[in-house]
């Protein structure tokens, strides 16, 4: 049993921020959620960051307590947590350990990511490195060729087509729309999709998430501590981490995550319910194959039938089981250590009714899904309307 | 109060490891742990990692789930976690708090760096992006320059001398000899230190610590199940973490860390007990200055005068204050990532009356100081005889 509750949001667009640095992207971000929490910077205790690897986009190692210091928080317990592009879904579950620990009271759980000071070609090269060096990155294996391997096997598996795939990026794109911190604002086509360049076949440019920077940020207490920071808190009641094999060659199969299937069992039992309970969800869609991939590992359809319900609309904002409705990876953006708070953020909104146009009716429990890697890492969390 | 114990331990020994990559070197360290624990990898429910930067060292992101399946622990949660130099004593503080959380029982703590898979110049560059990138590092100031900076700001303020830095060297060296799993096994002297090959005045070669390949593991339960995996298991009755300003031009004054002075003082309540009542302690010992400016931070020694203690004699096995019996940093060896749990492995064998030749007698309750950076981060955790 968790309990958790978030007081209180704070995300950046995401997109190309040449304006900012990393502390300032995260330092917006962690104020907004300061603020909407009604404390100040002297009222947390502790932050937990998640990042991918400043270390590499930005030759900078050791980022939780500069950016602490640089948002206000000097002196506050500041830890980084790294697990590739779930970075920031292991912050936020360390951070509710933390509060379930009792040592601490009010803290922060956030990430960020500044990949665009790094050319295209150099980006590919860093997110290479959370695959396996010696067996997959080091041998020329990048991550749109390492999910396109696991699209074909899907594709052979099951009959998934390329329509079905572009058809999570067209929805996603959609989705995006209304969403004003999101990374793109235009409604794409199947045809667009298919038409797009050739990135690693079956999948074009517009099956990849881009490269981004942002930040986001919650701020965490007890759920019996949070109604005296906010009148609409909402509650975290599952949390999930596990991880599977770093590379592809040593899985029982390609189609599926077995991380992310262990994962939503144990956030499902700790919540006490089950997929056909959970109303919406923000799930990893780094590529558009990922998006089928985790509709079906989390039990929301079957195997194989995830390609033809994302293109009969049924993950569509309005119909059974709304997927991204922030606009997801693909189109609201990937700044990949910001990704998993950023999801948990989406939840909190609409489930204080703040979505505006892509407001999901009477949502009232929510999932994220953050990959790390291919699949070594997946935490589930899952959020409840108070 | 903190009721987390150690009940199993492994390290690696430190130095240059050609014949080992990255996860082989944590499967040893993490497997001798688990077996001292009496259980197998089955056993571990999570494990929390510390590593500077595999990203530069070894082009691995990533790295929690990789050493946890090589060391076969396939599906447990696994998270990274780094503050530069400190990385392992926030993934032990991470570990501590997952099991006061409740929602684990078994878990590992560990931390692991490949070090020499880079040139020197490589490392010294990689470890300047542990201080602040846009203010120090990218203006040319490495490690050695900052420490040196402390320095001069020490002798300065209480004169302390090249010679007293030295008396720091000369016993870690000693107290080296009688750890098999230290990387150096050599006497010296101070004329050696002091004749030694200038790095950034007043320091030395000799008074650096080395550049390091290693691995550290603990095993932790909470205290009350201890005794069903060991008869001899250590009691951890504090740990705090604090963090710092990243850049020196932001601090108060340079002879002193305000992190480690906040965190020890946390830490020091949490177990209830003062400087006084520790009968020894591992200190970050990066280079020779920090030694002397940590037992004044930690009230081992009142300002100005760690310099004079360590050069009376006044912290050797035997004396009022051992520091650092294991060698310390600068002869045990430093691969960064490991340290910060390789300092706590120290206190688990003088505890249990392991540590051979440079045993403490007596020794009841021991102390651990560990430093990110320049000092934006410290840890600090107490241990206790059971």
């Amino acid at each position: 049993m968790i309990n958790v509750s978030i007081v209180g949001a704070g995300q950046t667009k995401f997109g190309r921020h040449t304006e900012y640095d990393l502390r300032e992207l995260f330092a917006l971000a962690a104020n907004d959620a300061i603020a909407e929490a009604g404390i100040t910077t002297k009222g947390v205790q502790a932050i937990f960051v998640g990042n991918l690897s400043a270390d590499l986009f930005n030759r900078q190692c050791h980022i939780a307590p500069l950016v602490a210091d640089f948002a206000g928080m000097k002196g506050v317990a500041a830890t980084r947590c790294e697990a590739a592009c779930a970075s920031s879904a292991t912050a936020l579950r360390a951070a509710i350990l933390a509060l379930e620990s009792g040592l601490y009271d009010v803290v922060i759980a956030g990430g960020v990511e500044k990949m665009t000071d790094l050319p295209t070609a150099g980006v590919v090269e860093t997110l290479a490195m959370a695959a396996d060096q010696t067996f997959e990155a080091g041998a020329g294996l990048t991550f749109p060729g390492i999910f396109a391997v696991m699209a074909v096997a899907h594709m052979q598996k099951f009959g998934t087509t390329r329509e079905q795939l572009a058809a999570v990026a067209v929805k996603n794109h959609h989705n995006a729309m209304s969403n004003p911190l999101a990374q793109f604002q235009q409604e794409i086509t199947v045809d667009k999709v298919l038409s797009s360049r050739m990135v690693a076949w079956p999948l074009g440019l517009f099956d990849c998430s881009p490269i981004s920077d942002g930040a986001a940020a919650v701020v965490l207490v007890r759920t019996k501590d949070a109604r005296k920071y906010t009148d609409a808190p909402v509650k975290i009641i599952g949390s999930a981490q596990a991880s599977g094999s770093m590379n592809l060659c040593d899985r029982e199969n390609l189609h599926t995550l077995l991380a992310a299937k262990q994962a939503s069992a144990e956030a499902y039992k700790q919540a006490k319910l089950d997929a056909k309970d959970i109303d919406f969800a923000e799930v990893h869609d780094c590529f558009t194959i990922a998006e089928i991939i985790a509709t079906e590992d989390l039990g929301f359809f079957k195997p194989g039938e995830g390609g033809p319900a994302v293109e009969q609309g049924r993950t569509q904002v309005g119909a059974e089981k709304p997927i991204n409705t922030s606009g997801g990876l693909k189109a609201k953006g990937h700044p990949v250590g910001a990704t998993g708070v950023a999801q948990v953020i989406e939840l909190y909104h609409q489930l204080r009714n703040e979505a505006g146009k892509r407001q999901v009716s009477n949502a009232d429990i929510g999932l994220t899904h953050n990959v790390g890697g291919t699949g070594a890492t997946c935490c589930i969390h899952i959020c409840k309307r108070w």
